[in-house]
């Protein structure tokens, strides 16, 4: 999408050399595009989430293969690599999915065209990326231009966290909907969560629908049952790490708040999702999905502009009081009007019928 | 309460002259006392939140009166400076109970005792305060003890916001019931949402609970619900602005998304409040309780302590977003499990008869 009416990806390669990714962590006070020349560095991107979001994540990895191979190309560097990425974010289905994928292609080939063909295969990912964010874009405006016509005024759609352009390659997961819909004339406006503890809403979503022009505005996490109760939101659309098979969502701490808030106010409520992040092993997403404990620091430490326009970070804590930080929920399947796909929209109950036949 | 060991009220007079104050929007970094020496003194630290919390508010804006007898006390000043007071914040019930009740105390006095009069009114007002909120807090300990016999291990409670001794003269409201057992040996753990945009939970509640050593941890206010899903909290209890004749909780925006897990998990959803924050006048606290609306820049600004140790506040916003700040919500009396007061407790439909009979 646009920066600066200038478009852009979230990463891309030069030659076969450098990876391109926008640092993810100092927005949205500074825009900085930083190199990865190495697997090491691409697996720092991942792990400090100068790249996050389950898309950008898979095409993230499979270019840190790609860069693993200028050091080596043999099946043990090769799997070394692999688990090394795949180690850096234990939620991340899409992680897992895109190592995997790389290695399915490399193994076979011989070792004198494993360099080049991972290369092309970490571009193919990255273009299906795109391809699939479009067609949830399609699909996912449909929904809005539909519900649109049933209210006859200007949709208001809360999304939480970052499931937009910056967390994929292109157009976004839970956005796509909003900025094809947007871009097709549509008359919309976004209530952003800010999505404590590590402000993706307010950093990110909110940055980049500033950049591309889509009306919006910020709240605290703690607002959006409210705006619900009084009519204020039409649609609640958000992204996921993991889908299972039931349609239990797993995304970012704090969407099961919305989720319910949304099913108590007749709220229609979506996860918009590629395929790659349905997990169709899995059926109980309570009890089977692993959820991330990440660091207190993430809940003691608040990054922002000073007056003085220094990017800095100040503790909220009180001395002698510590923090927990569980870093996703689950939503189950119940609370779910639909799952929305590169191949359509679908109730959770349904959503094996897209894949079918 | 205690601060290292000492214990503190949150408002105290010095003589007929002065009232000393805690500068809550100092904390938790900075601990200050501040003087009032006059009824526009009163009014601008009730306003910029100096002091908070519904009980407190009531505290401050009667010793607000005490002041302004010092200046003058003939009825016309009684009523300006009453108005005055009672336009600081429009969604206190208790201010306006309080201002009220000295109104009541000194209009019929012969001016030359009104002076007198209105700092015992004063003085009077806090220790019933802190008489009801033992009260609460014995009742309320009283249900935390049962549900510890019956769960046989370590109490998780979860609370929203700041309802503890900070938000009234002493004890508080939702933490007098986890002090009380706290002190009776009873072991527990309290999960505390940082309550943001403003943070009281953070900022107030983990330092109260942390000076006085009360195991706790702070939580993003997205954590609760997560935490609810896996058993880690046996019950939430918090305070509320004001409550309707039929038990609908208005609290600090976010309560409602709290309630909604709690009922979701079977988790019993306690509202702790004095008596004058019932108001009977109300049934419908969704249609007849005004949302105040405060200032954007309490969500786009945070403030907290550098490594440097300095105080100031940083903007989590891009440039080009705006935020919007509702302040409170209501819970709808079906999702609250009771109401403590002190009477009792009583499930929201029955609370009347705690006050009939």
């Amino acid at each position: 999408m646009k920066i600066n009416g200038q478009p852009y990806r979230t990463i891309h390669p030069i030659g076969h050399e450098i990876v391109q990714i926008i640092d993810q962590t100092r927005l949205p006070h500074a825009f900085e595009v930083k190199p990865l020349s190495n697997v090491n560095e691409a697996a720092e991107a991942i792990r400090h989430m100068l790249v996050r979001g389950a898309p950008l994540i898979g095409a993230a990895a499979a270019y840190g293969m790609a860069l693993a191979t200028k050091q080596g190309v043999d099946e043990a560097w090769l799997d070394d690599s692999a688990a090394f990425l795949m180690a850096t974010r234990p939620t991340a289905v899409n992680l897992r999915w895109a190592v995997q994928r790389m290695l399915n292609v490399l193994k076979p080939l011989p070792e004198t065209q494993r360099h080049e063909a991972a290369w092309f295969e970490a571009a193919a990912i990255c273009d299906e990326d795109v391809a699939l964010n479009q067609a949830i874009g399609r699909h996912g405006a449909e929904m809005l231009q539909a519900l649109y016509q049933k209210k006859g005024r200007p949709l208001n759609v809360l999304t939480h966290c970052n499931a937009g352009w910056l967390a994929a390659v292109d157009w976004g997961t839970a956005l796509a909907p909003i900025y094809t819909a947007f871009e097709a004339g549509l008359p919309l406006h976004v209530w952003v969560d800010e999505t404590r503890p590590r402000n993706q809403g307010a950093s990110l979503t909110a940055w980049e629908l500033a950049n591309h022009g889509v009306p919006h505005t910020v709240i605290a996490d703690n607002a959006g049952g409210h705006l619900m109760q009084h009519g204020e939101v039409d649609v609640v659309i958000v992204g996921a790490d993991r889908v299972t098979a039931t349609g239990d969502v797993c995304n970012k701490i704090g969407t099961y708040l919305k989720a319910l808030a949304a099913y108590d106010n007749q709220v229609p409520f979506y996860a918009a999702v590629p395929s790659p992040t349905i997990d169709w092993a899995i059926s109980d997403g309570l009890r089977e999905i692993p959820i991330e404990e990440r660091s207190a620091d993430e809940v003691a430490w608040v990054q922002g502009k000073t007056t003085q326009g220094e990017i800095l970070c100040v503790n909220v804590l009180p001395q002698g009081s510590s923090a927990a930080n569980p870093a996703f929920d689950v939503t189950p399947a119940r609370l779910v009007t639909g799952i929305i796909t590169e191949r359509g929209i679908a109730a959770p109950q349904a959503m094996k019928l897209l894949y079918e036949g």
